[in-house]
């Protein structure tokens, strides 16, 4: 009888502990995702903000499943899914919509970010949600700088020196700190014109706090460390407008030249493939064991899916991703081997961080709200631990104490199409400029 | 009196030495780049090969001048000279041709890569000179692989396995074996179905031997050892053709998705901008003290400038920028301080090295011809010697020992702009396969 296969779509949190849970089913196991790298999204702020490289949170899945004799890993993205015949189809750089036949199937395809149906102010105010996206953000920043310390228009200077974060969930805040912090450490001494630490930083939101998934009391902490560390908060007010010149919030324009969307996020479109019931969010319903009703070879997890407890929606975060991950692979599993199912999911909500800034975080679980160096700790920990692999954790960690210590980043590159040209280029550039 | 202003053009090795030079200078020092980095170029060849991350060889140049007060970065392309007027011209991404008057000039613009006429090759054989290209390469080889593991034809597959490099002087040689060292190492075990040792590399050259600005003896010792590696060197023959299927050389047509054009430079068309006499290949002759004839206050150094010495000209390496920068600062001061003039600029060459593979190098100075491990660990300590910072020595050290041992590298990564979607584009794909 040939092997059972088991297809898992992305390769995150969700995804990649599903694979790892599969590890000794008696099936084949096949991991799909559009990109090769597994990214701790987590730490794309810091990628963004020059204190990591992209390296450093990206890891190679096939990498991560190369002993695992019964995974296999292909890039493409999935672009539907035919629930009749059993297939998933796949387009990669060479070929479009190959089937991929499955006899169980995984969707843990996440979320990407949602302009709310402003889609018109993506061109001004990217996201950011994978390493290209952090980079480009990266690119962004440093280069504002550069333009900054060339400008001789005080105005103009001034406004190439506003940064607009809109969104004042954990990645609002960690970028907006993080970038506070980048203008008073690492970047300081590196102008003669311009005074980095003079960067005007704003953070938007229309809830009435920041980092509203925590308590009142740590909103408020965050919010003041913010604040000491020189963000503008201006909550209670959507943002109107956004275009090349900067943003209307509360009726007033905010020229910046630098506008980054941390705002909302949106499923993937799985249940449009699966033609199946959503939640107002677009995320797919599921059964107890994580399955769409109606098909119980197809199993839906992570930011895509909707699992309530005690009557409330779980979060997208990537421990539910996880613990889903292994549950659905636990119920597999048992399928295959013949052992007795599991009860139906359960989150284990192990708690909360976010990092506003160095040496000081915000961390809730269960009963216990903490903010401070404290927190901080915890929280570096924590995402050390969770970290791919050991080489990447002790390369993190190295970075994080030498960073600390010496307010140095080494990543402050702007790597873009421009940094060469070939000679033909180069001389039409000249016989361009003669004129000049 | 206002202090005299030294403006450099270009953050490359001898650009970088002239400006460190100058520290003790009563001028202002103005450095302008069209990146905000200094690249390690001689290490190029590892990033594309996934072995160092860009930030292990791109410096920010602001970090590396920021304790010298007398000098200030600025971020643009020089895209003309008024020698009249004494100005160079700068464009950034705000600004176009802005003047920047100077007292004394000194051009290190560096060399592109040159095809030879045949610009229409570049679509499909890209040059490796900057980050972005090093980057864009690594992209592409990297792919190539996932390609070839989704493909079910297998002589599609050998065609997407098929690499070939075009030229075969120390950036052909070391990318090359490097490629070999990468499939026969890092990615072995990644693959279910492709055998990436399988891969075919292809090394073109026209002229006779590997390596021509090496004794012949070294040349023999670093093809014998690219042929172990499992490289196939072509030599003695020009490449006709280059295009979407590959390459043709002496007739023969041998297909390939992966080409990368590692053959001639051409120096940057400092020549043009200033007027003036070039030799044959474009770059500017200087006088004994590196200045332009009837120009003392402009300086040409490095690959853009043309300098014999015993009556052949000076090559296009590090050493030789770097000497001459420091030689052109030398001369600078002394004007301004009222020393007496140094003698002509004289070339101290302390040898020539490359790298083929693993644990093997050539290595020529002087009298000296040696290849193997000893030369590699020469190669190794001089090239660690060279990094800008010390913690970029110590950075790259220890990724090298660990790949060395390990075999495992971990910047693996395909970073490129299809990572992210915005919710609506998602859409928009899930709605086109609908119908598939």
């Amino acid at each position: 009888m040939p092997q059972s296969r088991i297809v898992i779509v992305g390769g995150g949190f969700g995804g990649l502990a599903a694979a790892k849970a599969l590890r000794n089913t008696p099936a084949r196991v096949i991991l799909i995702d559009r990109t090769n790298h597994h990214l701790f999204q987590p730490l794309l702020y810091q990628v963004a903000t020059a204190a990591l490289t992209p390296a450093q949170i990206g890891t190679p899945i096939r990498g991560i499943l190369r002993n695992q004799k019964n995974a296999s890993v292909f890039m493409g993205e999935v672009t539907g899914v035919d629930t009749e015949q059993k297939r998933a189809f796949v387009t990669n750089a060479d070929r479009s919509n190959v089937p991929v036949p499955y006899d169980d199937l995984i969707l843990a395809t996440g979320a990407t970010h949602s302009y709310f149906g402003h889609n018109e102010f993506e061109k001004f105010a990217p996201g950011m949600k994978s390493l290209a996206d952090a980079v480009a953000t990266r690119n962004k920043v440093l280069q504002a700088f550069e333009l900054a310390e060339a400008e001789e228009d005080t105005k103009r200077r001034r406004e190439l020196l506003t940064f607009v974060m809109v969104g004042a969930g954990p990645t609002g805040v960690e970028l907006a700190s993080a970038l506070a912090v980048l203008t008073r450490t690492a970047l300081m001494e590196d102008f003669r014109r311009i005074d980095p630490a003079s960067a005007r930083i704003v953070l938007i939101d229309m809830a009435p706090r920041v980092l509203t998934p925590f308590s009142e009391g740590l909103s408020q902490a965050a919010k003041r460390h913010l604040e000491k560390l020189g963000v503008e908060v201006r909550l209670g007010h959507s943002v109107e407008q956004i275009d090349d010149d900067g943003v209307v919030v509360a009726g007033e324009r905010i020229v910046s030249k630098t506008v980054i969307w941390t705002a909302g996020v949106a499923p993937s479109p799985a249940g449009k493939w699966l033609h199946v019931e959503t939640d107002r969010a677009g995320r797919v319903r599921v059964e107890g064991d994580l399955t769409v009703p109606g098909h119980p070879e197809i199993f839906v997890i992570g930011d895509t899916a909707s699992f309530e407890e005690n009557g409330k929606p779980l979060p997208g975060v990537a421990q539910v991703a996880m613990q889903q991950g292994r549950h659905a692979a636990k119920v597999i599993h048992r399928r295959i081997t013949g052992g007795s199912q599991p009860g139906p999911f359960s989150y284990f909500d192990k708690g909360n961080m976010a990092v506003v800034g160095k040496g000081f975080a915000v961390l809730e679980s269960h009963k216990v709200a903490v903010s401070g160096f404290g927190a901080w700790l915890a929280w570096a920990f924590v995402h050390l631990q969770f970290l791919a692999t050991s080489s990447l954790r002790l390369s993190v960690f190295l970075q994080w104490v030498w960073t600390y210590f010496t307010g140095q980043r080494g990543s402050r590159l702007i790597v873009n199409h421009h940094g060469s040209q070939p000679a033909k280029a180069a001389e039409e550039t000249s016989t361009k400029t003669a004129v000049a």
